[in-house]
């Protein structure tokens, strides 16, 4: 399940093999390590296993080079390799750097790669890579790329990321407190609302059967998500009355005129079949993805200090809410 | 295997039907804020939803009471129906508390059990309970206690500590980020110790093959654990020179006469059958934990700013490390 909502979150490609293979796309990836230990335990070394390696993939060959030392072994002994695939007709893929200063050393790789000619070999970086390592990673390069002769675009155009841990796991919060909350009860045909009040404001439900709907702006950004009472059609409102879940004080009203979409969120899910979304193919999934991310301000995206997108509740929802909690702490103690 | 491990770890039973049942033991839990709600959405109110609750389970009545507000509804509901409980005979298990300030509320709930003569109904907390809170909890417990003429040991003793997201996720650790590495080479009939050089220190691996020891002093408590070459004994060793891992200046040397016991931690595991460990029962595995718990000093089991506990390399594998790193430094580049 993790590579697959990577793919659809937009990564190229995955170097597990098997989930891969049960996706249907082609794995990535290079050597391991312990490939060129073994062929160093075992005298042949690091041009061994390179060696070794080129032979087998002469067209995909894409070399790890920081077993032994980057600059002063991966490297050089990498280019010797690519020379003699270049001479056999080959076209090497690149170098892959997995420790220590990856913009450094990039840079280094990229330097040494076109004074032998590869201008355009490709530059893999990887180990605990996340966002912010890459954003520290590029900036960088963009300020050092320069001081030694270097497009940064050509440079920066060149690398691929390889992120493994911060991906597939959820390192920034490991864990989803998510729980079911019982928002109405069926009393024979009616759907009776029920509440339950928390100390903590944002946790006192938001009762009742709901519909949520996405309010789009004139720049066809999306400008907030609302929780409405099932019975409001929003999309048919001349204006729409909003409310900050659990602070009275922050309301707004906006006006028909000045949204350019309004879209319901939830839809009915049929079980199985080709119309379910579940059905969906990766890269449909993915399709949609990249539009709803369009459709986000670029202040709410960014990696630091974003603006908070707002969750509202309409009127009606907001008022039920404060007639539930009055009636139940009138009943509290009797 | 998160419940497995939490069962062997040292807690009571679990909340979660299904795996309690798949591994023979009795779950324990109380009804959902669902149930409050549903009996409040159809008008009967908390006092209805206890009723129903222990009308069904008279004698197994464990209470949660903080749907619509602790003191003022849940805690003078629970004592009316546990009244009701005890007048037909049978005895009440007691309350759950589930927001909040819990060691407050646990406090005010003992004062109103006790005046109602339900000296030992257990209180049951829970809501994002880890090793931290709890610690505070009984902190606020042993202070507040008297002021209120309670007793903290028998408040302490009333409680049971419910703990989900904390111990069923890696919260502190989201990902453990181990790596499979290759540590030597079987060449013919003969294993070759392989390396690999990182940047960071403490990421070149310890070469060869190997077993690791643990040492336990003259109180019968761990010391350390060494990783040793295969052919070393420790066991029958008169002195056991020490390396820390990385660091050169770190060493000490231990004397059999200062050891009362050398245990070789790792084991020939065979694949099934009864000798195997992984087929020991739940109890096996619990009493097992709580006796290597017992031979650790409690200084490396303090919450807050533990000593390290020492893993060690000894002199021969120390040796061979600098030897092989020296090795492939000098042949880098070449």
């Amino acid at each position: 399940a993790g590579v697959r909502g990577a793919l659809v979150g937009g990564v190229d490609a995955s170097s597990n093999v098997g989930i891969s293979h049960a996706l249907g796309i082609d794995p990535k990836g290079t050597h391991a390590h312990s490939m060129v230990q073994a062929f160093g335990a075992l005298g042949a070394g690091e041009i061994g296993a390179f060696r070794a390696y080129a032979e087998i993939y002469p067209d995909d060959c894409l070399l790890l080079v920081d077993t032994v030392n980057t600059l002063e072994s991966g490297i050089p002994n990498a280019i010797t390799v690519f020379e003699e695939l270049r001479a056999k007709g080959h076209r090497p893929v690149g170098i892959r750097l997995d420790s220590g200063d990856l913009a450094h050393l990039a840079l280094q790789a990229a330097l040494a790669m076109n004074w032998a000619g590869f201008t355009d070999t490709t530059i893999v970086l990887s180990n605990q890579l996340d966002e912010m390592v890459i954003w520290q990673i590029l900036s960088q390069i963009r300020t050092e790329a320069p001081k030694l002769g270097l497009e940064p675009t050509d440079v920066v155009n060149r690398l691929v990321f390889g992120v493994g841990t911060a991906l597939i796991t959820s390192q920034g919060a490991p864990a989803l407190d998510g729980v079911y909350k019982l928002t109405a009860v069926k009393d024979g045909t009616e759907w009776k609302p029920a509440i339950k009040i928390s100390e903590t404001p944002g946790k006192t439900i938001n009762p009742g059967t709901k519909n949520i709907w996405r309010l789009y702006d004139k720049r066809e950004k999306a400008t907030c998500d609302v929780l409405a009472m099932e019975d409001e059609r929003l999309d048919q409102a001349a204006e729409i009355h909003l409310h900050h879940p659990v602070d009275f004080q922050i309301q707004r009203t906006l006006h028909r005129e000045d949204l350019s979409r309004i879209e319901r969120l939830n839809i009915d899910l049929p079980q199985s079949g080709p119309a379910s979304p579940l059905a969906d193919t990766l890269d449909t999934m993915r399709s949609r993805r990249e539009h709803d991310l369009a459709c986000l301000d670029d202040g709410v995206k960014r990696l630091v200090n974003p603006h908070l997108y707002h969750i509202s509740l309409t009127r009606s929802l907001w008022d039920l809410k404060q007639k539930l909690v009055r009636e139940r702490c009138k009943g509290a103690g009797k």
